[in-house]
């Protein structure tokens, strides 16, 4: 993602961002249960780097397990500024990652990790600093319940799909997944859905009511394009 | 609601308005789900101003659209020291609403929102300064699952029925409903149950055991008559 | 439980515990959708006062509901320094537990309050001091739709079985039970597991890559091995 | 409903009906949960007429409740060959229909009934004739969990969105629902959808592989067109 | 329980009897999930003879578990006519009884399984001859996932309190609990139900609206006396 | 799979299946969901033909969708006597199979469709005569809520993992997956079971007591290895 797109997209909200891809019909793209569980849901943007757990399953131990793929091994395969998505099929009774394994991500540069499971050892987590969106924290480490399937391919996280190279932007609102193909057009666009709401936002703070204002008549857009090239002189 | 009735509301929990509404058999009155999601939970009272959120239609756009009701109509309609309460029928991967609508809301002195879905741009409403108590936020907009129905019907929210007009209490436990007949007698039992209370905390700080303290034997009534008499001279 | 033990035990997570005892295969102990509802996650540990509520029957009222145990004889038979554990059946919809039980409760030493429901007045509770972990809070008292059936008997909470006597470990990431036959053997493992962990995020946060160290290779077990002596010299 | 138009779409399975409207992007339209419960699941169409219960709520007794409207005079209201939609909010631990209601119903010449919560008195439905699609039986009458709300006005049932005047039909894949504006060209898709459904399933009985046939490649659209030509002799 | 009683209780639907007891206020009596999953729903009526199951712990194996009661002996326990009535806390993924444990508990002449959980080995179970209401079938055996707890204790099935010794209805519409102590009163009242609705519904048959017979009014409840007088001569 | 391997398979039930898996510590093998939908249960057995959909997002239309895989050249990929296994995340608002791909499965020597979802036109896939193990149906298109994702990974189906090759033992009790590596041990272990059992159902037939019987002490062990060598004889 060239800089400048990735420092556009951190201007505005998943919510514009999900507003401006409604606008093309793409609206099934909110990752349901990946909500702010540290850092707070400052926002960030990235690429998303995909991760798939199955059902733990007791037959998958010694040699059987040790040819899977690992998700050590996935962490040291994620670039610099990704956002690691994890598919759980939405298992909370684990948590799919804990402080070792967050600290590495922060360390690699690693932007988020957004999950519809759970996270454990949220306190360590904290300290590694990775901002993480989860469906909640548990005690027990993923072998109890997960078995780690994978990393790279298409996902199904809280009820959306994501391919490798999407973009997530999460905020406090959670986290939304932009279709690769969108990304500057939903960045443009969701701008304008930002720069046009504070602008509404403004008039109601002054007393405005909301008919003819929101959604905009002819008339506001008139008005609003006047203004705001008035203000951005 | 008469002023005086809303103040002695304010000094009662929605855990004392329950326990009074218990004690007249009225037991179905906390909106499941409907959690402090902007303000803290700071507690507010005021009448029901009901909304009603259908499943979204793929048909109902355009013409069809324009035709039904609008939420921001709505807004205009609602009163100084009402309370929105929204039915979504628990649908939570869309807002109900954002800053723009929470702000005019605050503009025209509602004293919240209370909803069993979820709301969207926290952020936004934070700053709109209205409290609300919904289950949890999300990013994109009702549209993509919701379609407004209309106000000023009775409702379900939370596997609660509200009529327009009853007295909704939200604070850190969450949101009651007070029928809109019962509001003076609730007012009045919930104030004694939270003096009673009160002086109950204050003995088990004391070091008093519960058994026939809290509930009180007839010699704890008597007690307590004596003490809150001496007390409220 | 020695206190020695306890102190040992206070110095692990909930997560080390749990981990010390998937290595014994015991992998159920941790109490689904009990969060840090009052104390922030502060850690604590404790013997199981196992209490168990049932649904609300409408013939349980006057001499019947007289003649089943109540929840305030139940505070009373408390030990110093054991943990609350109370099965609801995952109620969410009335709180097993207010400010004055936990005042009471507080006061008798009980240092924690675990449930798979909700308590009520939150905000009194935390005044009494008492830490608690719960699925959230509701304004109505259990009367609502629970009946109080006894305690000290074996109890499910949260998807997990619990004696009376087993030890409770609750911290930011919820609530862990050990068997009481495993106590000891699991606060020296976890004991262990967190020093290692924590020499594992140090070598992290110094750049090292996963694989070899996290889970040790054989080579990085030494390594562990001669750098921990040399440390606790 | 015109009969030639009710005929036409008693031909049609409630698949195809849904198949039609999906090339329409209207996806919404399958009622959750609403599965046959009395009559085996026979295809039955017919207009809807919309029902709604709300939450049983304590207060609303004696006068309060017969201030409300009520089921009984709903069904009065049913004309010939509607098919009665009932909203409960996904309520199942109550019938909101039992043998007494069905037999008026099926007397009235209401085609079956639909919802989304439950029926009572199985036994009872199944004399009275009339089909039911539910989410299973209960023992409980609607009192015990549910307050009758009205009829006539738009509802949710199973997560769709009924108008009164839409049209229904159901069979043994469930329920789903037309827009009232739709349902002459929704009939006449539909109708195509079948034929080329069973024009396929011919083929491949006859050993013919999925790939090209079936979605249609433009070539087999031509033999096709010519096939149903000849058959239609 | 009295043959007489019995017999009376065999004539009327759980309907009825939930009716009977909603005129007492007793409304949460049917256990929600039990439905018939062998026999067919065919009443069956007996005293409830009480199971509970817990959680899985990995922990109780060997002497562990050997010190627990088990399930055999429950069954060797059961009395002639009575109903085995078993709480699982909702646990659907193994089955609590299968062929072996259902031919015993025909043998000795119980009358009926009712539980919140699974059933397993259906087929077997039929030959048994046990009527069976469960939420379902599991191929599990219980040890995957529950442990045995006990027998004759208070239990929550289906979100209904049953004690040893409460009497229990089972049809087509499901299972419900009758308080020990309404017994004879249900039975009087039910049976008194079952003979107004049958009334009704001949009325109803016969071309008769439904406002003022049903609920009847004063002049229908005279006509309904007069004519069911007329009937029993 | 060897025909004499299968032949025995098909003489177990996947109770015993799962019993004998039970032994060995694999626990998690139950296709949670899955239940007869045509075809009555009859057990069918065969290599688990995996599938997976992902949830549908709404820019993968046109080229963007005929990029992916479909599930047509799926179907023909199937090989004779494989089972189709479907994983949809749980998603049952829409079938994932009618009646052309059951047909042309059916053509193909499929010998069962497994799927944590629901199918659709069940009355067309009955006369497939592919016997269907499902969440239930549905009557639309998968499109409406899916997308096809590929054939021949790992998926999990109903809270279970399953390889391409794992062995699926599908009857009246639902469907469980035999690890590839377990087969043979399974099979041999559940005939065992199933000539056990049908030894102590016939003892309790007879009137025998479960304690020692079952499960067995020493003695009723040595009991059976002599009556079961008479009966082979």
């Amino acid at each position: 993602m060239a800089p400048a797109l990735k420092e556009a997209l951190l201007q505005v909200s998943s919510a514009s961002a999900a507003g401006a891809m409604a606008k093309l019909g793409v609206r099934n793209v909110w990752i349901r249960g990946a909500m702010p569980m540290a850092g707070g849901g400052a926002r960030t943007v990235g690429e998303a780097f995909t991760m798939r757990f199955l059902p733990a399953r007791e037959d998958l131990v010694g040699p059987a397990l040790a040819a899977l793929p690992n998700s050590r091994a996935a962490v040291e395969a994620m670039e610099d500024g990704s956002i690691a998505v994890i598919e759980t099929g939405g298992v909370t009774d684990a948590g799919v990652a804990g402080d070792v394994l967050c600290t590495r991500m922060a360390r690699r540069g690693v932007t988020g990790l957004v999950t519809d499971g759970a996270v454990r050892d949220i306190a360590g987590i904290e300290q590694s600093g990775l901002p993480v969106w989860s469906r909640g924290t548990a005690s027990p480490a993923p072998g109890n319940s997960l078995t780690f399937a994978g990393w790279g391919m298409p996902i199904a996280c809280g009820g959306v799909t994501i391919f490798p190279g999407d973009v997530i932007i999460a905020d406090r609102d959670g986290a939304v997944v932009i279709p690769q193909a969108l990304v500057e057009h939903v960045a443009a666009e969701a701008t304008e859905i930002e720069r046009f709401d504070a602008w509404v936002v403004s008039k109601v703070e002054a007393g405005e009511a909301l008919p003819g204002l929101y959604p905009p008549s002819a008339e506001t857009r008139d008005r609003y394009a006047r203004e705001s090239r008035t203000e951005s002189r």
